[in-house]
Order: structure tokens, then C-alpha cells, then sequence
């Protein structure tokens, strides 16, 4: 038996040993790096997030890269509440270093996890989270593969913060930049926006609203796989429209090319619902996060493509090209209203959504 | 001139816009994503960290990796107090992620780093935390590449936690696991053990105690570099002793690998201030953290080689063969006294010390 086959076979015995959580809430011991924490690691995130180069332990996971050119992010997590219409902290966690790095051009191929529980936290919320987690990677076909819990004491923390970092592998010959955009391309959203931050916001009861809304949480590199796909060379930019929804990634797009956007209002997709909880609320729809819809800037010769392309998938059956970039003003975004009137639309300024991912 | 030309001149001509922050303290709009995020971004951290990598602001940092083999490995930091003798939360984040790649076996590269401050934390801490980062980034030879920021509201978190990820490339032909020790391998630990627990747990001042007791943390890839370069194939396991000591992880390499290990007491290095400490709070050395000793098991014949390529990096100049693995009782870690009896060492059960790292 080869010593390598040895190691299998030690690492596979320890793992039939079946470790049991037995408390109901975390204590500080969990994040003590002892018993505790072993049981925790081995009965909670070993066992939903199971993967070949987790199962080991060690300090890190030893990745086989086929190609030299790879995407690296991090995000964290700290939304409130943590469990909301259409998902939770744990997907959102995973979907949204997914998205990052498929907005880096790559196929998203492994994450890492870092939890900050507070002292208190249900495990039975914290294996939901898990579940949600599991369900996301293998949605978006990652693994988690290494990760990390601390324990803050009572009061130092809400219930449960994730960190996750993401490496992916860069397999089109693309250079997608915030800086890439030119006069003549078009600008494209691929479905209606505000979804998710109308969903927390309405998710927190603070406010006397009932609306059928969910959060628009999703892997985004299946269609934007196709979109590369489609016309590599001629994608400069993908945005996720998370914090500060739309408007805030085409200001960076606008700001970054030093070129002018110039946007149709009638034509930005938001579904009748979330524009009336916004009208309520007094935002603009335009700076409410997405977590599962994406701007990209495309050749204006390819824009029709590039539209057929994302409408032809499931997350993109409502994508519209929804603006120009133009020479002048350089750093702008205008917004053509409705009305026939322009407007500028500029970054968001101040927090009216804290907490929102 | 090229378009990466152009795309470089356009980020360098944003650089040159010298962004202020003007507040004192953190807000919740330093989190929303929108301008106050920015400024936050380019003032603070991208001033701190500034590299080829991160300077796009985009998405995530696209990596050019060497080699096909890497090692990825993240940790979150919820240290308190924030800044003790001998470093603070900012470098324990990047030597702790910096020492679990070189765990692994592999020459740290990028990193990325993930804020989540509460609302009213000062801005000059934070930037003393991100300096001490770049000091310790540009210490272990590494890049912080991407990165992302989250305010939380007062009382939801402690200032400042921050999570770190990291990628490096494994560039030995070694198979490094806690499940690799055999009978007859040593037990080396690199330096004298606990000064870092024993000095977070002074500079908290909850006890009247004084102590010229600095923390221990370090960049352990230049030590561990040259240690797999004297004997690449007899190193069966590396481990950084962080929570739960050297107790913890030689428990974890019993476990894995199914084999006794016998320590010596007498041949475990600990500073005469540190048992003194330790006394006094009723603690076991060797349950105390460190952030810049590690723990090898290297096969028995090239034991003596393996400590004198340690004693000869600044490290590692106190290096000690502490103990030898056995047959069995398999899954036990022994004691052997310096009174000449023998005791089990147990891994940690509960938390002597919350929020060590």
C-alpha cells in the first residue's frame, strides 16, 4: 500500500468516527482551536461541505491549477437578517465570490470560508447556513476547500459573519476592466434590478409592507460563461450590481474609462413590485443592491449578440441594453428619463441600505 | 499606444486624485458600497497596500501563477485588544495567513483581506492596523491583491475584525500532512512556545501582573523555506501552534496519524517569563498560543540536520527536538516529566483564552 494510499485510508477511519455537536448554541470553546472547535469543524462544516481537498484538515488545501492564469477575491458577509425571501447569509456568501469572480472573466473553481459567530449563536441556524452553503457550491460547481471559525463573545457580533475568498481559472482570452469601456459600446443589465436589497429591507419588518418579493441571489458564471463565450473579445466590462446597486458600478465604469454613460430610464428592467416598495421606502431603484444581476459594457456592434446570448439563459431571460458610452462628459452617468428629461445619476453618497450583504 | 496602455495611463491619472478621508471615525456609509467606500478604498487601504494587482479596484486581482500546484488557505483575526506588545491585528493577519500557506509547503504569494469595522472605529487605527499589514506583507514577500470592507453598527462587532485568505505556490516535491508521522519520526518545535497568549492575555489588564512579554508574531516562510530545502523529503508534517498550542496540534498529528508521540518536558523551550505568567493565571505552556513557532515531525535519521538548519535562521535559534513518535497507544500524545513521571496530554477542552488571535 503506497504511503499516500496509507494517508487516505487514516484521514477516511478518522472520518467514520462520526463527531457529534451536542450544544444547542455556540460557546466560546468552539473557536478555541480545541475539542470544541474540532467537533464543530467535523460535524458541522466537514460534514456539509465534504470535498476531497477539505477532508484533510490541514492548514490549508493544496489546489492542481491547469492553467497559469487565475482569478483571486474576497468578500464578507455581515447582512441582516440572515435568513430572508429567497436565500440566506450562506448562499449569498458563496454566490457572491462566485459572481466576483466570474465578473473577473474566470470559471470559479474553489473557496474559502471564514465564520465570525458570536457567543449565543443557535447551531441549528448555523448548519442552515451550512446546507445553504453546500447547496450554493455545488450549484455553481465549487468546492469549499478550506476555511476557518473564530467565536466573538456575546454582544461583539450578530449571530454569524462569513468571509469567503475564491480563486477561479481564467480560460478565455478576455481583459475585462471597470477601465475598458469605449465611446460607441453599449451598456447591458442582465434582468430587473433591486430585487435583493427590497427583500432585506422588507425582510427586517420594520416596515408595515407585504410584497411577493425574493432576493435575486444566483451563481452568475453559467451566463456569463455563455457571454464570453459568445463574443470573447468584445466584453471590456462585467459588474456585479451588488452595494450600490447599478448606479454605483456604471459611476465606476464611467469614472475608471473616463468616458460618459448615457442610460434609457424606460428601458432599465425592475419588476412593478420592488419600484413600488422603493416609491414607499423613498430609494432609487438604481442604487438598490442586486446579488444576482450584472452590467456589462460590449462592443455596441456586438450589443444585439451579446443580448441574444444572455437572454437565451434562464438568468438573463430579461437582460436589456439599457444605455451608451459616449465621449462627453468624461466621468458621467446620465439617466434619459421617461419623462424626456436628463438627469445625472451619481455615486451613491451615505448608507440607505446598511447591511444589505 | 496600446489599449493596456491606455487602461494603465486611465487608473494612474485616477491614482493621481489623492482621495481623503475626512471623518474620524468609521460610519456605516464607509460600508454601502457607494463614495464613502471609495475614498475609505484609495486612502486607506490602496495607499497602504498599493501593487500592480490591486490598484485595478476591480472585482477581484488576476493572478499569473507559475506552477501548477498551489496551496490556499484562509483565517479570520478577533483579536483583543487590538494592538499588543509586539504587533497588532493587522500583522497577526498577514503573518498568520502567510504562515499557514508555508504549513502547507508552499511560498506565500497573494493575499486578500476582508475588514468587517464597527461604526465608530477610529480611522487612525485603522490605519495603523493597514500599515502594520503593509509591513508585514512586505516582510513575508507577499502582495495584498483584493479585498473588501463591511460596517457594522456600533455594538454589533469590536472595532475591527479582519479575515485573510491566501494563495502560494508549492514549489518541493513534499507531501506535507498532519496524518504523515511514522514511529521513529522527531517532534521538533522552532523557538520558545506561548509568548504571543501570554501577552495578549497581559495587555488586556485584567491582572496586575507586569511582564517584559512580547508576542511572538512572524513570518515562518523564510524558516520553513529552508528547512524544506535541507531535507524536502523527510518533513511529514508542519504546523503553525496558534489556538490551543503545541498541545493542540501535536493532539492532531496523534489523531491523524494514528501514533504515540512522547514529549520531554525538559527539552521544551518556554521563557522563564512565560511559565511565570502561566503560573500565575494557572495556564499550561502548552496549551498558549504562538504566531510565529511551529511545530515539524521530520523522519528520526535526519532529525539533527532539521534542527541545525532551524538554529541557523533568526527564528528559529532556539529550536528544540522535543519528543519521538511511537508505536503506541495510538492517538495518545505523552508527557514524559521533568520529575520523571508521565501524563496524558489531552487536546483543549473549553476556552482559557477567548480571542487569542
Amino acid at each position: 500500500m503506497s504511503r499516500e494510499q496509507q494517508v487516505l485510508d487514516r484521514i477516511e477511519r478518522v472520518r467514520r468516527r462520526k463527531p457529534v455537536v451536542r450544544e444547542e448554541r455556540i460557546t466560546l470553546a468552539h473557536g478555541a482551536g480545541g475539542k470544541a472547535t474540532h467537533t464543530l469543524i467535523e460535524a458541522v462544516f466537514l460534514e456539509a461541505f465534504r470535498n476531497p481537498l477539505l477532508a484533510p484538515l490541514d492548514d490549508g488545501a493544496i489546489l492542481r491549477l491547469e492553467d497559469a492564469r487565475a482569478a483571486f477575491t474576497t468578500d464578507s458577509f455581515v447582512v441582516s437578517p440572515l435568513f430572508f425571501p429567497g436565500g440566506d447569509i450562506g448562499d449569498l456568501a458563496v454566490n457572491g465570490t462566485v459572481n466576483d469572480l466570474a465578473m473577473c472573466g474566470a470559471r470559479p473553481c474553489h473557496l474559502s470560508a471564514g465564520f465570525i459567530l458570536e457567543e449565543g449563536f443557535p447551531v441549528a441556524d448555523l448548519r442552515r447556513v451550512t446546507a445553504s452553503m453546500a447547496a450554493a457550491a455545488a450549484a455553481a460547481e465549487v468546492t469549499i476547500v478550506t476555511g476557518d471559525t473564530k467565536v466573538v463573545p456575546r454582544g461583539k457580533g450578530d449571530g454569524c459573519y462569513i468571509t469567503t475568498a475564491g480563486v477561479g481559472l481564467i480560460e478565455q482570452p478576455v481583459t475585462l476592466t471597470a477601465a475598458g469601456a469605449r465611446p460607441g459600446d453599449a451598456v447591458i443589465v442582465s434582468g430587473p434590478i433591486g430585487a435583493h436589497g427590497a427583500a432585506i429591507m422588507l425582510a427586517r419588518g420594520d416596515f408595515d409592507i407585504e410584497a411577493p418579493i425574493t432576493s435575486d441571489t444566483a451563481s452568475l458564471h453559467g451566463i456569463v460563461a455563455d457571454l464570453l463565450r459568445a463574443i470573447p473579445q468584445h466584453v471590456r466590462t462585467l459588474r456585479d450590481a451588488t452595494r450600490g446597486g447599478i448606479a454605483t458600478v456604471i459611476n465606476e465604469v464611467a469614472v475608471a474609462s473616463e468616458v460618459a454613460v448615457v442610460l434609457q430610464e424606460e428601458k432599465i428592467p425592475v419588476r412593478p413590485e420592488v419600484t413600488g416598495v422603493c416609491e414607499l421606502l423613498g430609494l432609487d431603484p438604481l442604487y438598490v443592491a442586486c446579488e444576482g444581476r450584472f452590467v456589462t459594457v460590449v462592443d455596441g456592434e456586438h450589443a444585439a449578440q451579446a443580448l441574444d446570448t444572455l437572454r437565451g439563459h434562464p438568468l438573463g431571460s430579461e437582460a436589456e441594453i439599457i444605455g451608451t458610452v459616449a465621449d462627453d462628459p468624461p466621468g458621467l452617468v446620465l439617466l434619459r428619463t421617461t419623462f424626456g428629461g436628463t438627469r445625472v445619476v451619481d455615486v451613491l453618497v451615505g448608507d440607505p441600505l446598511p447591511r444589505i450583504c
